[in-house]
């Protein structure tokens, strides 16, 4: 089969079965029967994290390529053929392509391994959309054992098919979640002078969280705080007692992602002192800053360069995402960058229910996987 | 068995065996089990509504007395041994104890008949917590047909036991609910910007939904809006793309009424016009005002005044809920009032998690019935 | 002068030359002069407050009659050659109209005084819009002395021209201030993180303080409140340090009054809590609750009925506004109502800046009040 | 009399002496009656704006050394015997420390001119606080004519005294206002749904305004919106017909202040849909960007180095706030610098009404002018 026909087949593949975070069976065990078709020695070093090596020569250095594996628990929005099997959950975030990328890379580097200064380490990492993530587990079994550089690609829905984005320093924010349970008093609806309503203070309580970022946070500080669910009542003429909210808070730096996270507390604390309420709060570290080697962006930079013209190198701000690639960083050198996945003029965020990409990035993508990992064997021998 | 243990143990089982709106095929089962054990013949003349009659003599008059059957869609938090078995279905408005006290009114009655100056009619109607409701129907297949007079009791969690409440003309409100769909724009936690955010949007609709009571109603007209329920989002870190409100408008008069719909429809397309949002939004009239026979009402004062001294009865305030009694008093003249059922000192409003009575108070609540429906019979020949 | 263009004409001059509560000192002046050219004797009791007796039988009773005179700080926007003349201040609340209504009724009491059954006392009273009023100082000096009966009417805007609205019992409100001052930490406009914005902070407070009469008062309770002025900050780019507040709650009942004089505390304190402001709180009880003697209030309603027509007698709700009229009926039996002033189907509340009444009243109104002083005196002798 | 003695002061002087914008008359008359003291020939360019030149060599080049003069509409707070004599206007921005460091950076010069390679204007400015601001009408008159470079140094009460802070590109913000009048309804306060509340529907345009920050701007975008000034209402128990608001916008970026400005005008006429006010909205662009020369920053951080230590210059993030020496700073290369005021440990930001500085800093701000426009003369012969 044509390796652009074995891409599109297999990223659609993977789209129509998505898994949710930890529980990758069904995609590991198609990864692994790949990897085997492949003549490489697949190993499950977690229950659902796969680590396969391409030796070219033991002596020297190895780089790793890493993708994620997991899906959303989102419903798909997109009325195409390849559509979601699996009610509810949906490759919202591309790590579909992410596998399909990587396997293809995984070909082209066995076609053209006597080319290569060194050997490649593909990683499978489960659980990269729920924190603790599935990276910790990966890295404490041996997954940047013997490697010397990593990188990784990340498909982007908000950038142009074609394009890719380097970043030097930074590259993805503190991402924190925050819990929160507000219990008040139910009753019936017709008198909520009897009862204390969770969703009308909760009303309160969203308006003020969104009112930290615009008022007492450093306009220089970039940060976010969005309150993404919220659940509250039973039927529509029972006052809510119970309110439950989650969110997540994105930050650079210390001072403020404590800042935010004390301020969540005391408005909670202010409310229960004028409504009445009892509540809950966790605060849940999430994953770390995530900072790439300059070195190592810089050669993917001109191998993308190479690939796709000089033109088509952006060089975007720091994202306010997190993502548990940071953790390989804090082992080893390596960078993270993004790969354009959008229809021209048609972006879709990453997350969204409706998110596609263009399928013809993937050879590129998988192209510059495979020439990346070479050139940084070549010059860092 | 005493009649007072008779009252506890069937109470119990009803409140142990919960059903929701049409659908309380046990709970009818287990009604007609006993009013058959009475010597009655119980009529099913809907899904799960029964009819019997007491006969003494087909040429005179016939009183109804209506009992209401289903449960709600509540999870009980009352610790006590004959808590809820159906997770998530509760008891919570009281109705097991109106099937009880019917129960027991009709063997008291059935002991008594030779007193009567006519004939009763059991109502044991489904639905009563669910607009359209179980009236309409019931009404439809001939639950009215030959009642001169109908009375209906409700327990209350607001009043002290021993005491009852009574109301010559108006008693309940216009009861209607109201659905909202917003649908924003999802997208990743961390890119607001990128994304409508439907939870925060939902914030200031909640907000401006309650102002409409506090500065557009004329403050001498009673008026409740209610924002019951609220769901919106998948995850902490997913931006909510859609939102879904509902929520329950009591009004007693009709401008009122319209005025709030209306402005509930002008305040989403503003928001429309500020957020991008499109949205969905149906209002659904729901069971009209309940006004009482006032010459009915004075009966069961008297009635009651005997039985629990003329101390205990209160003339309350209408009421802002709303119940499909309302349909049988636009049929033949009858009466509707409250009984007491707060642990002293510990009123929890109907529809609470909490929602508990004093079961004292089951005995003189079926007196106070059968009393009553003698009474009317006697007075109104 | 014909009547009616006498009544039009002085109307007119007070309308011009409208003054603030307690500083009638112009007003007063021309009505000293209006009572002596028709040979009265003018008693200044207060510095801008005056009464008149019209004596037919010393021997027999006196019903008294009273016109507030003050007028409000309000920029007149209607465009009429009787324009307010001073810039600020406006007849708004038509006691232009009470004080001519009186002058009038007073000629017409002179030329029919022989069919008087006893006295009549005009009462000129100053500064009903201000708490606490010129009421309880006119009292204290000798108002009422010697008076059996009270009546009192107002000009109403949103009733049309020829009717007239009577009330049995209740009529108006408690009618109470409150003044926040919230102190929070000034800055520069580009650093809202390093400073405490009042701004900000006082529009969760209004919205806080709106939502007490929609969430946490019983329905079925009358009650308004009011953020009727609010001032904050220096200048466009600064943060305001400061920010001052005042409205007003209106409730006919004690317990509703105190709860939410409470609640406005709690709120301050948890937004105190919340935002680290300091606040300065003062709740001042305004006039009481007005209650009419039904007697009295039928005879107008009989009196008013002869001249209008019994189809122009509406009988209003309560109303929210206070009066400090109220003083008076806790003296002696009496009663207030409202006239009618509005153009058809043009109605503008007392107090806007557009306010303004069809002249063509002041005739019945002077007449009504005439009359109703007869025939108590007539019936109550 | 000894510099320091001097330069303390004059600063008094003029920090009891503050005047508004553009009417800085009495401070301009002092200015040059201190430069005339100096033997120099100040020139009255605009109404309140002085330049004046210290000459060495004619056929060499000219730094020009700009301070601001005017003061702020602020009540000041501090409790010291030169409190602002002049109720309701305040030195809170410390131009009262510029014009003084000005002064005795020229007697400094003038000591030391020997050693300049070059001359120096003086350019004392009105009008910095008050856009459209004193700079454009001093360079339309010549305040620039034969200047080669500029340099203006601001007094910084957020930065500890004895530091620097140093910007190599860009310093300050777009810095723009925007006015809102809102008209609805007046009325009497009791009765709010005839009226329409201005005061509670600027509540909600408030919150909605300061969410655009944190809902709608790219996090990594910096901005700021701040409404510093809110008036409505004549009186507590009136309903505020209009409301009057104004603020200003802070950003970096051109569309991000083109989508602010659109966002202000599509939540106004989304509220006037709800709420069926009208309003009035300007958005006035205030002044642009400030952007250094590196190499003149350059110079400036050497000089200061030597003189405070480097340990002593800091590189702040840029700030929010605007300043027209943006538009000197399109004409000719320059810089801008902040040093810091503030008592250790004590930092209050500027247009505090207790803002307030170390006065120890004056020597050696009024020293650093004088060096780094000798060093930049020698290094740009």
């Amino acid at each position: 089969m044509d390796i652009n026909d074995y891409l599109i087949e297999t990223r659609r593949y993977f789209h129509r079965n998505p898994e949710l975070s930890f529980k990758e069976y069904k995609t590991a065990g198609k990864i692994e029967e790949e990897l085997k078709s492949m003549g490489l020695r697949p190993e499950r070093i977690t229950e659902t994290g796969i680590i396969a090596d391409i030796i070219n020569d033991k002596n020297k250095k190895t780089v790793a390529i890493r993708a994620d594996i997991d899906a959303l628990p989102v419903t798909e929005e997109n009325d195409v053929d390849y559509r979601s099997l699996n009610d509810g959950i949906m490759h919202a975030c591309g790590h579909d392509t992410h596998i399909t990328m990587l396997l293809g890379a995984a070909k082209m580097i066995i076609n053209d391994l006597k080319n290569f200064n060194g050997n490649v380490r593909l990683i499978f990492q489960p659980a990269e959309e729920s924190p603790p993530g599935g990276a910790i587990e990966m890295i404490k079994n041996g997954a940047l054992e013997n490697v010397d550089y990593i990188i990784g690609q990340h498909i982007w829905g908000s950038l142009d098919a074609g394009k890719i984005g380097i970043y030097y320093h930074e590259m993805m924010a503190n991402a924190d979640q925050f819990n929160i349970k507000i219990h008040g008093k139910g009753g019936h609806g017709s008198a909520p002078h009897e009862a204390i309503d969770t969703i009308y203070i909760s009303s309160h309580l969203i308006n003020m969280l969104n009112n930290i970022i615009s008022r007492e946070i450093d306009p220089q500080e970039p940060a976010v705080l969005t309150v993404g669910k919220i659940n509250a009542g039973y039927r529509y003429n029972v006052i809510a007692a119970h309110s439950e909210l989650s969110g997540t808070v994105r930050t650079f730096s210390r001072d403020v992602q404590e800042k935010i996270k004390k301020r969540i507390g005391e408005i909670l604390e202010g409310l229960k002192m004028i409504y009445n309420i009892n509540y809950e709060y966790d605060y849940e570290y999430g994953y770390p800053v995530l900072v790439n080697n300059e070195n190592i962006s810089k050669i993917i930079e001109e191998t993308a360069s190479s690939i796709l013209g000089n033109e088509n190198i952006v060089h975007p701000k720091p994202n306010m995402g997190g993502e548990d690639f940071a953790y390989y960083l804090e082992k080893v050198p390596g960078a993270y960058y993004v790969l354009g996945g959008a229809f021209p003029g048609k972006h879709i965020g990453n997350h969204s229910p409706l998110f596609n990409i263009d399928e013809s990035v993937l050879y590129n993508g998988a192209l510059i996987l495979k020439e990346s990992a070479r050139n940084i064997l070549l010059k860092n021998p």
